[in-house]
């Protein structure tokens, strides 16, 4: 695995191996990875000729009173998991040079708090950072100059908005979102479960709890609004914070007051100072709705 | 000259030119093409194995009381006038491709009216413009897969936000800023040029007779805050309106009070309903800045 610190080589290397009718897999990250990053590795190696990954913690999407500072940096274990899992790049850049002096652009999608997909769920909680996923997420595509992107289901608002801009944008890549990968448990995999305390940790199964309990009745055929409501108040039982709880249109994220064919739950709260996010598809038939 | 309506084969038929190792030149334009355009197309031409162009008139960057709609369309003309310059491609998308249904990304270059690139000049009397500019260009650099984009120096304020959000989003493609074309009599060749009457035109001489008499009274060592006024006195006396006439730092594009050894003279002003603009360079050597 190569293991590359500038943009501009970086991006010119991809761009040689492109020249060289190689087909390209993009897995971008900010590192601290876990089996969900890995899986994303292989399934890029399997579906292109190259594997290459960043790794990069980017201060943009953070808020000011949110962990960017104390977000974990594993490197070396990190390097560990991508070898086995088959990369054949490693990109790792410096703030300073990601940034160059003079910085000043930024990609949005959407009107934040107005319109779009950046108008509710986690935009609410954390003003800006959809901006700063955006313009990050151009901006690593565009180093990759790869065929084919990867991401995680678990962020889903994310997924959805990076499906977007790259149409909206013209990006020459493929999106793909691949299935969140849980603990034994249910928990989905994330990096920052390691800032749970074993008290928390515990706590933290209502959260995919709640989501299959509301997935398992709404597929039972149960009425949205009661079910909903019920879900919220086990999910409230058991975290610290709920941010939201919704039932959204995959496609548009706008809430949803009654069923439809396909749906998705998606919640995020906190247990102690952390904040969890998780979702699910939901797909009933016809002659469930109600 | 093979023309492309649909923005996925012109980018599929691009990356398929770049993957046979060509070098791709690419000039976007609005259309009503004149020499300074097609001085573009024979530098790109030069500079590349292959030249292509784009025309169109992107809704994005005109405020609701603009020019959109009777802005020129004069696309057999644009065809000649490409063909004897020399361009292989003409991309021509109508807006409904170009823009797909639920499009909500936009670029963004600084905080227009606040800082960077888009506080002054332009972007005052033109508030969004640049930020359709910057979202259109993306876009279509995205699809040009180009390895040079040209365009002319008489939008200054535009070429030097499109440099900025190359280098701020890693576009792999380099800007190539080219000299104003101008009439014999001086006056900057401008699609909007044909909307002057005959009375118009002929006062329209005074932007860039203001400008040049800028740059002779800077490079002869006068001082500047003085020259200044005196130029926009001219100015005032020519145009039936000033939008701005300014002194600024060609990297930053604030104003300036002192000399420095690179200026730059940009003005706005209006002939009757027309809008036109131009710029020069100023350059003085150390011993002559007061």
């Amino acid at each position: 695995m190569k293991v590359l610190r500038s943009p501009k080589i970086f991006q010119a290397l991809m761009d040689r191996e492109r020249g060289r009718a190689r087909t390209l897999g993009f897995v971008p990250t900010m590192g601290a990875l876990h089996e969900g990053h890995a899986s994303l590795v292989r399934r890029a190696k399997k579906e292109n000729d190259l594997a290459a990954v960043s790794i990069f913690v980017n201060p943009l999407q953070f808020g000011p009173k949110e962990d960017f500072s104390r977000y974990p940096r594993t490197l070396a274990a990190d390097m560990a998991v991508l070898r086995k899992a088959g990369a054949d790049y490693l990109f790792v850049p410096k703030a300073e040079d990601f940034y160059p002096q003079g910085f000043q652009t930024s990609v949005r999608v959407g009107r934040e708090g107005v319109s779009g997909l950046t108008r509710g769920l986690c935009a609410s909680a954390r003003p800006g950072h959809f901006e700063g996923v955006a313009t990050v997420v151009t901006k690593l595509l565009n180093l990759s100059k790869a065929h084919r992107a990867y991401f995680g289901a678990k962020d889903f608002q994310q997924a959805a908005l990076i499906e977007r801009l790259v149409e909206d944008l013209s990006l020459d890549i493929q999106i793909r979102v691949c299935p969140t990968v849980r603990e034994a448990d249910g928990l989905a995999m994330s990096s920052r479960n390691r800032y749970l305390n074993s008290e928390e940790r515990s706590r933290a199964l209502a959260l995919p709890r709640a989501l299959s309990a509301l997935k398992r009745a709404l597929e039972e055929g149960r009425p949205l609004g009661k079910t909903l409501r019920s879900a919220r108040r086990s999910l409230e039982a058991g975290a610290d914070r709920v941010d939201y709880l919704e039932i959204v249109d995959p496609g548009t994220l706008e809430p949803l007051k009654r069923p439809r064919a396909l749906m998705t739950a998606a919640a995020a709260c906190r247990f102690g100072k952390t904040r969890l996010i998780d979702n699910v598809s939901i797909r009933i038939s016809q002659t469930r709705r109600k």
